[in-house]
């Protein structure tokens, strides 16, 4: 490695060079986008040994470095995940260019015709951690919405990421796109981040997708707009007038069917008068699908033997098979808890009553909220929007599943016949 | 003036209040946001002398402290400018409301009903200087938006933004709404601002507005989501199919109708076969408007006396009357020139040739770029949404005319039966 100038120059060389690629990204036609990612698809089939041989790198190392299994479990990739990425890119093909779209268009008295239009950000930086099938993944959905990328792996996948990338450029390049319509920053260590986040003059967008720790970090040392998602720390709320064999499984589904994921359930909240009938067999679903419970005093007085609850278990995101559980008063206070302690991703509520749903929905101001159903659904797939790039807990740009169109923005296009502007 | 810990105690309990005062304005109906801004209207005329004496006190202090006079006729505020404050709140009060705006909704194969709901941001910081009209402007879209705002002004005109935000948070309170609606940092000094900017728990947006100074160091401080305008470099392309006629006077009404706005012509590019007939004429004109011309050498050899252009000219947002003119080859020359020197805010190109145009339109890649009309369209007012709070150059949530539906952000409200996740 060498000096901090040294990574600046190879940081601005690719910001530059990325600048340069958003400008033909940004007029490339729907058929020359989806024409370099099948062939991107195309290549990482055909060459999927490199990938691989590259990962099997990747994991000896990190055996020698004393990553733990579970981290090395998340970046190994056989042929299959190879498929599977390959298959993900030409899903991202198959959907609409967002690009281009009139959002709206109108005439001024004075004849002025302006039309709002979809065009790409631009440049975003990507940085990820683990899994290096996100390589693929935000290349895939950076070109097809017409913007550039740099991506910024985690140094466990390093090798990973250098040959799907590698890949992927030339596919770029021999369909007549850019190669650096994707980018990966390959030196290691912070630097090279550092000066990626306060190169605004040549990256528009910053992504980060990781831990909490990581996401702070990128927003506090980031010159550049930021999106980001800290934590799901979602609610399932058991109305009294809820069907409690509905609570249940939706209660089940949102906790156990994938526990280390974002929109997963947290914390349970049941009205005092339908926890007595509600709780006890609630508790045992859960138990039986090996979920523990830490509840409040009201909810302990109810389910023996349940474990007490501690001030810091409710805005906790387990991401494991733990429950906190709180008997609430009435709508209101639940309301007030997720206000509290939530995170503004999915929060559920489960009743039979429009009215307290009604005022659930509205209230509880989460990027999605949800009345008689899992918080699972929370996904730009489950959506129906395909592929996401991440779900925002932010309050501008995008809120949820951010897909192809949260990957755009708009200009506005305005013909007229010799207007000027009056006094 | 307390130590740094007593002003964090200072703006940690403002933003606390903000975010409980955004709860209730984002479920407070249209009718009591209206009656809260008629009411602010009405009891800032009511109250005008108040105001008058503030701004004052105001002036006098910033002719004591050797503020040049531009600067203190900038803040000068007499019954007309009160006035013409109280009608501003009024049109934004008769402005529709965006919150709960239906954006899209469709049901998935399962049966769940998905809408996209907008609703307001949250918590908006406003940072700006001078005229403490901003202090009205930016609380009364902020309220009708059903967004809590956390305003802080030039100290110029502190005792004039202080008794506005009394007189309109009397009001608020008075119409039933929180008072904390809008709340004004009053403590001068740096300090202050600086603990606002890393207040993410509080605040979801920042907005600043002011020289280039001021934005550049908000965005590097914040670290909570900024939305700006740095500058606007703005270009005016006269095609080689040009009617010259129209080219004169879009040139003419984009450089001198306004020329300290952000929206006003900086550089004027013409293509090299209609430089020798048109630009005599437009010297002519402009010269006789008072606008100064930088020429490169190719304009300085059609037009004796030309001042030459610097390399700096490119670039430069004069805000004044000059005018830097360069002749280019080509359209593409003259886009590549706009990609390099501008700043992405309002460019046009005048051309009778429709192919040219739509070349243009499609490559500048500004916040509005027009065809056969002049630059100093892009403003909100002009583009028939209203009241703007600012102009975005960044490329993420907004570009362009901000108006209320750009304070906005949207949620997801998903009605199921039941439904859970499968595999």
């Amino acid at each position: 490695m060498g000096g901090s100038a040294e990574v600046r120059e190879y940081v601005v060389g690719i910001g530059r060079r990325a600048r340069a690629a958003a400008a033909a990204l940004a007029t490339a036609g729907t058929g020359a986008k989806n024409g370099a990612l099948e062939g991107m698809a195309a290549a990482l089939g055909d060459r999927a040994g490199e990938v691989i041989e590259a990962n099997r790198a990747d994991l000896a190392a990190a055996e020698r470095a004393g990553v733990p299994p579970p981290v090395r479990a998340r970046i190994a990739l056989d042929r299959k995940a190879v498929g599977g990425i390959c298959d993900a890119i030409r899903q991202v093909a198959a959907l609409g260019d967002p690009v281009g779209e009139v959002l709206a268009s109108w005439e001024r008295p004075n004849g002025l015709a302006i039309s709002k239009v979809r065009v790409p950000i631009g440049v975003i930086a990507m940085i990820y951690e683990a899994r290096p099938n996100v390589t693929a993944d935000a290349a895939a959905l950076c070109v097809k919405s017409g913007n550039a990328v740099i991506l910024r792996g985690g140094g466990e996948a390093l090798r990973s990421n250098i040959a799907i990338a590698r890949v992927m450029r030339e596919a770029a390049a021999a369909a007549g796109l850019p190669a650096d319509a994707l980018q990966l920053i390959e030196r290691p260590g912070h630097d090279a981040v550092r000066e990626l986040l306060t190169l605004d003059s040549c990256i528009d967008l910053v992504i980060p997708r990781g831990g909490e720790a990581l996401i702070r970090t990128v927003a506090e040392i980031s010159s550049i707009p930021v999106i980001k998602h800290y934590k799901g720390v979602c609610h399932i709320y058991v109305d009294r007038a809820a069907d409690p064999a509905m609570a249940e499984q939706i209660t089940l589904n949102a906790k156990t069917q994938k526990p280390a994921v974002c929109n997963a359930a947290e914390t349970l909240l049941v009205h005092e008068e339908i926890a007595p009938a509600f709780l006890p067999r609630a508790a045992a679903a859960l138990a039986a699908a090996g979920v523990e419970l830490r509840g409040d005093p009201a909810a302990r007085a109810i389910v023996s033997g349940m474990k007490p609850a501690a001030e810091t278990d409710w805005g906790n995101e387990f991401l494991d098979l733990i429950l906190a559980v709180r008997v609430v008063r009435d709508l209101g206070e639940a309301i007030d808890h997720i206000a509290r302690y939530g995170s503004q991703h999915s929060d559920a509520i489960v009743t039979g009553d429009r009215a307290a749903a009604e005022r659930f929905l509205a209230e509880v101001d989460s990027s999605a909220v949800f009345w008689n159903a899992s918080t699972r659904f929370n996904d730009g797939g489950e959506f129906g929007m395909g592929a996401e790039i991440g779900i925002s807990t932010d309050r501008i740009h995008a809120r949820g599943p951010m897909a192809l169109p949260e990957l755009t923005i708009y200009k506005y296009v305005v013909r007229g016949a010799g207007q000027i502007r009056g006094g």
